[in-house]
């Protein structure tokens, strides 16, 4: 078929020597512009005609895959998100890497599906979960899967707990048959994604109790015992407490060894989301502010945050394997697969979360982690760690600026307060700074309020910046807040 | 760095140089296997010691690349799930193209998140998006987003469906508020991804109502209404009805119209799962059997089944924005995101689902809708339904073999039935037939139990089989079959 100008019956290539040369030409352009990355703006808004370009019908006919390319290199390449650029800071996420991009490809050019079955690549799976419990510290034979972040990863664990704290079959009779509320507790810095899973999962927000936070945003334990107490007196069902290893506002660091004491106590379900921090526990000089995660019931983690691995790459982790099994195997324990071919082996993880079809992500994961073992992630949070403090030290010697929280990890917060302005008018002028350092296409800082001040963020969970990087941000911020002033 | 032996501070390439032979291979290596994989077994076991190879501790120091990518085709390639085959009709699986795979890769090198933003790839998740809802015939303004496959698609479609329904604030309150359980009814055929939702979602599989079928595997809509008028009668709250476009035991396709007319009735919420068949809709000669499907509330829909996307591409339709959003996002509508700059824009995927970070799966259905078109796809699912009811023919010809349900669209069940056996040891004489087909490398069936008779389960979702191949398939079955006897 291969020099014929009929289409083949299959999907595959009409002329395969055609695609390889596309293929090889993509490769290369993706590199080019990863070398390249440094030159060129962080950002961009899009034009309006070229939104319009993905505003049309359902394609009737195929088009040339080197046609649809080259419009992909005109319409999309330009104006991406901006995190693999060296200066972009905003929310949280990692910048990507070649080589995970690389595991990408190949996991779908293999293209397996990863919700069971005897096959190599299930058993990537469970090695780099088995690496996930090695480096938060829980035993060998806990639980897990990769799932796509952070959110699924805290849905799994807090659906985990739901069933496993209560006194009913909660998969056949649902939570209106609990005795009481089940109460899950977390401090108000927690990640909004706590309180949707906790929607989701059917409990209502009311079940997540905000608990307040000290000076340095960590959940304040003595007001958490307390609530729990009158909890309880009320006759509701305190169930679980989650902890933040890395809070999204500021990377604030809970308590956990105090957490897990009190979840012993209490006898309480301990989860740690870990989406931001668990990681820590990768770096020698690091690991302390995390102690206490290997104690938890559940962890959540995510390698496409400071480890880099291109999206989506995320980690549930439970201690009890029969307890996270429990709550979504829909095949009993005893009805084995079959016992050889294609639909045996040990490994099933559609059991143990809400995808049937799974991709082969662990690959991405696998080939990063054995690229750049524990210690290059060490070195890279280290490193990270150290930047966010410099930027720190840079803002508070920068006339008219200040630190709006204290740097623990790698998110700095700060603001312009050239002084003379009311509480409104300063928010204003840093929302229009924000904005107006995007447009500059310098550096992408996001925001966040704290205490009702709006502040610049930049979380340095990018690979790329180097430490001058932070002196052209400061720079660049000066010059727009004088413009404004 | 390009030329130095010193570890780069990124986690770049050391040598960008290196990097790019290395893909280059890569992509080489992965293209020439899907050219022969026809030559290749469909299948063979994971021999132990390559399983071994995977309980490793985790890599302190780095590996260089080249070495890491050699154990990826020593260890990895060779032991696939097989679904790249011609010959694979296991479950219900794509085989993936190379030029999907290669959108994998993009995505993967800009690593944006789709989470929100101002950034080009959201508009072209709102624009593949566009396309499910034109191919199922939703309205324009109607809601979705890509998700990561089935499972996921149904379980945004009956959250939204538990949340819209409800008399009170349930995301606030929880289902412990409801002034009755909320009813859901679907088949006994319905995939048990449903069954996993509603009992994530709280209400406890007791609130799943499993409804007879008709000797075509399609819901009995009389039973049905029966079943709902007891409900009510019985003081709870019917609220959705989940039709099947296509299951996954035997193809069938519910009477989508007269469930949409009994939901009308009854005004109950209408979802559809149509994982496997709602692409049906995409055949002007096959589109009559899922007529109706435009009239739904809510649809789930796959792209890496039928239509051939690498994993994991899935899309969840919702007929009413406004509940679609209600439904997920915590931020409020009134609470605009910045009016310029990167965290402006429209399109904030993270409201409408449960990822916050999401990959940009959308560049690899948008590649493959423009490769293909609608009449390549729509080619494709006539060709396959036509090779399954060759295949269901072949086996009615073949003496000592029987078909085991009626043949749809493109899934066939049938078994060996040499006459003089009983029930139980048919069955465990197609068990064996299954498991040494698999082993033969031959092909890969799946199997199912319908009405207690195991069977041989063909499911052509596959690009790549030509008609010989289902010659190729039977004679192998046959002679096995024959061993057996």
């Amino acid at each position: 078929m291969n020099n014929d100008s009929k289409p083949s019956a299959s999907l595959d290539p009409a002329d395969w020597s055609e695609f390889r040369a596309l293929a090889h030409r993509a490769v290369d352009d993706a590199i080019d512009d990863l070398m390249s990355v440094r030159e060129r703006p962080v950002w961009q808004p899009v034009p309006d005609e070229i939104v319009a370009r993905f505003h049309r019908p359902l394609p009737a006919s195929p088009q040339d895959p080197a046609a649809v390319y080259r419009e992909f290199r005109d319409s999309i390449v330009p104006y991406g998100m901006g995190n693999t650029h060296p200066r972009f800071w905003a929310w949280y996420m990692g910048a990507g890497t070649a080589f995970g991009a690389l595991g990408d490809y190949l996991a779908a050019m293999l293209n397996p599906n990863m919700g069971g079955g005897n096959h190599v690549a299930n058993h990537v799976e469970a090695q780099v979960v088995d690496w996930c419990k090695e480096i938060v510290g829980l035993p060998r034979d806990a639980s897990g899967l990769l799932v796509s972040g952070g959110s699924m990863a805290n849905f799994v664990g807090l659906a985990v707990a739901r069933n496993a704290t209560s006194s009913v079959d909660v998969r056949a009779e649902g939570v209106r048959a609990l005795p009481a509320l089940p109460v899950f507790y977390a401090s108000i810095e927690v990640h909004s994604c706590i309180q949707k899973a906790i929607e989701l999962l059917g409990l209502g927000s009311r079940a997540l109790r905000k608990v307040p936070v000290d000076a340095a945003y960590r959940v304040d334990v003595g007001a958490l015992q307390a609530m729990i107490a009158a909890d309880r007196a009320a006759g509701l069902a305190p169930c679980c407490i989650i902890g933040s290893a890395g809070t999204i506002n500021t990377g604030s660091v809970d308590d956990l060894g105090g957490l897990a004491d009190l979840c012993e106590r209490e006898r309480l379900w301990f989860h740690v989301d870990g989406a931001i921090g668990a990681v820590l526990a990768m770096s020698p000089l690091h690991r302390g502010l995390v102690a206490g995660i290997e104690r938890a019931d559940s962890v959540a983690l995510d390698l496409h945050k400071w480890l880099q691995v291109p999206f989506e790459a995320g980690c549930a982790l439970i201690r009890d394997r029969q307890l996270h099994r429990g709550t979504f195997a829909l095949t009993p324990e005893y009805l084995e697969h079959t016992e050889r071919g294609l639909a045996s082996g040990p490994l099933w993880f559609s059991e143990y979360g809400l995808q049937l079809s799974r991709g082969f992500r662990a690959l991405k994961v696998w080939m990063s982690f054995k690229e750049h073992g524990r210690d290059r992630y060490a070195q890279l949070i280290d490193r990270t760690i150290g930047q966010a403090k410099a930027l720190a030290a840079l803002v508070e010697r920068t006339p008219g600026f200040e630190l709006v929280a204290p740097v623990v990890i790698n998110i700095v917060c700060f603001r312009y307060n050239p002084g003379g302005l009311d509480a409104e008018q300063l928010n204003s002028l840093n929302e229009e700074l924000l904005i107006r350092v995007h447009e500059s296409g310098i550096a992408a800082p996001s925001y966040t309020t704290l205490g009702g001040r709006y502040c610049l963020r930049a979380a340095i969970a990018n690979h790329r910046t180097e430490d001058r990087d932070l002196e052209i941000f400061v720079e660049e911020v000066r010059r727009i807040a004088g413009e404004l002033a």
